[in-house]
């Protein structure tokens, strides 16, 4: 409010009349100007030439994508370390028993997952305990796998189905990573659309060959699983079985999260999308053009239009910018209000 | 690496000799520069006078932000529909019964979380389907709720938190505001702690007192609720059992859920902020000013500085600014490379 109140006063009759006179078109005074991309990150690593600088940058950048196998390894040892566990402690665990190591790994998989069927249950303080305190490591585990490895997989495999829909017409590999570019969330939501189909049919047809569940119950006990709901009166009680669950578990659970995790992304992404291009087509006011104006110099340049229009996407904040031009601030040094050549020489040669 | 390429090539010695001159302190050329807020968005509301544009405007921002009152709604709605049907099927599901009306809720709230003890069962095809169905959208809910009305609640209640801890130092509302602004995700993944560790403690004293479980037991069963593992050896069997338990397991689940995604969000933001720390303190060199310098004048002004450093934060991407500066090509009607009023006036102009 009291930013529209100032805007308006200072607006008033300002900026109007030493402007309209100016109305005259010259195509020839039209400067040219380049949209260069953004830095990349391997090119920033390969730029800093610092020595201070490089290791920080690169233990941050490290940070900021940590590989599939740093994942994957945390999930070796947690089921490692679990069925050890449960396994030292099977003698308090009562239920269907099958196999000493088989069911410490099923019931390590069952409890991580949360599916908990209750067809084996912990039946002593300590391994009650142990039970609780490897259901919450699970879970941030599950969390982990899902904001990392799982998206990853995703990315390698998108290429296949939309290769797969473009059969009959023959496209080149540089349109489909065309497509893929434009539609990525939507695909991504697809292919893991498709995977959790496959992975329920399997979990079905496996269920009524192996377990000899009828069609009804098999189809139940996956959607019971894949939720991890696991009310436990239909559950893998053979050999063969619980083999299998070990692997269709762990995948499907994920999967039918990793798919609700795309579905938020692409109603986020049309949202978005809607926002940007009511922020993009709507007018812009004499108002908006003062209110772009950062240098006060009573015109808008291509750099403060896009500050202010990525403002108003909610893409940036009025923080960000502000932070960012408290360093503008130090740099520039001889204080003209523009960073040159002259104001790091200077920064150079006062720090010497 | 080919723009990494261009740089070095453009750059050779093309600015430096231009301004290596320019090595002059005068502290009174310097501009004044105002941080402008970006535009609200009640403001924006307010400003848009085309008739045409302000029902649009209105229904995006209505779907940026659906009210509470909607999920809670969706939520009343949910429960009331589960609670009808399971209650026309409570013939067909086997278990420790107690009242028809209290169990169909019950049970309907055991299969949204995903808990699902097993101390009740779907015996029939109808059933078992029904309740496929029923954990699906379920699910779909608690994501809903997830991502709307929890963290407004958490909003509302952040500032008691705040006032709590700083009950012996008098602070007024506004430093409690500003603080509460300065760490807000930390604040949110504390408080939803605080609620966590009350719900623990609220649900082991009560199935102690009514349930007659010992601590260990029912310290168990309240892990294995709020986790949605459910094994269902222990569970809410009393009258009074399955009404506390409707309501403290849909709360003690969600906030779980939503303090696992607080304790991302802090991660997240922390990483965040070294990375901003790390290219605000890397030094500029004479490659990064000519890539910053948009409208290839020589020097970088403010909003040319602030794109550049934002989009190596990885806060604004070059399709971003692609975007935006299309539109302002557009909007440049004079083709001067600046916006001014004249080219408003100019664009009124052509569309009459």
């Amino acid at each position: 409010m009291a930013d529209s109140a100032r805007r308006n006063t200072l607006l008033g009759g300002l900026l109007d009349p030493i402007h309209r006179s100016g109305l005259k078109i010259d195509p020839k005074r039209r400067r040219p100007r380049r949209c260069k991309s953004a830095p990349l990150t391997d090119f920033l690593q390969g730029e800093t030439n610092g020595t201070q600088q490089r290791p920080f940058s690169e233990s941050i950048f490290k940070k900021v994508n940590p590989g599939l196998w740093k994942v994957a390894i945390f999930l070796l040892v947690y089921l490692g370390v679990g069925t050890v566990c449960f396994y030292l402690v099977r003698n308090q665990i009562k239920g269907k028993k099958i196999n000493g190591v088989l069911d410490s790994v099923y019931f390590c998989i069952v409890t991580m997952t949360t599916v908990g069927y209750g067809d084996l249950v912990p039946n002593s303080v300590a391994s009650k305990l142990l039970a609780c305190a490897f259901v919450f490591s699970g879970m941030a585990l599950v969390c982990l796998i899902l904001s990392k490895g799982a998206d990853y997989l995703v990315d390698k495999q998108e290429c296949l189905l939309v290769k797969a829909m473009h059969m009959r017409n023959k496209v080149g590999q540089s349109e489909i990573d065309k497509e893929i570019e434009t539609y990525k969330v939507r695909y991504k939501c697809m292919l893991s659309m498709v995977i959790l189909v496959l992975l329920i049919i399997s979990g079905t047809v496996f269920l009524v060959k192996v377990e000899k569940l009828n069609v009804v119950d098999a189809f139940y006990c996956v959607c019971s699983t894949i939720t991890t709901l696991g009310y436990g009166d239909k559950s893998f009680s053979t050999k063969a079985g619980r083999i299998f669950a070990i692997v269709w578990i762990l995948t499907s659970t994920l999967c039918l999260a990793q798919f609700f995790l795309y579905v938020a992304e692409v109603n986020t992404e049309a949202r978005q999308k809607e926002l940007v291009k009511w922020v993009l087509t709507r007018r812009m006011t004499n108002q908006d053009l003062e209110a772009a104006d950062m240098d006060s110099d009573g015109v808008v340049g291509a750099a403060e239009f896009a500050i202010y229009k990525l403002k108003e996407m909610g893409k940036i904040t009025q923080e960000d910018v502000a932070l960012v031009m408290d360093e503008f601030e130090n740099l520039d040094v001889d204080q003209s209000g523009t960073l040159s050549i002259s104001d790091l020489n200077l920064a150079q040669y006062l720090n010497r």
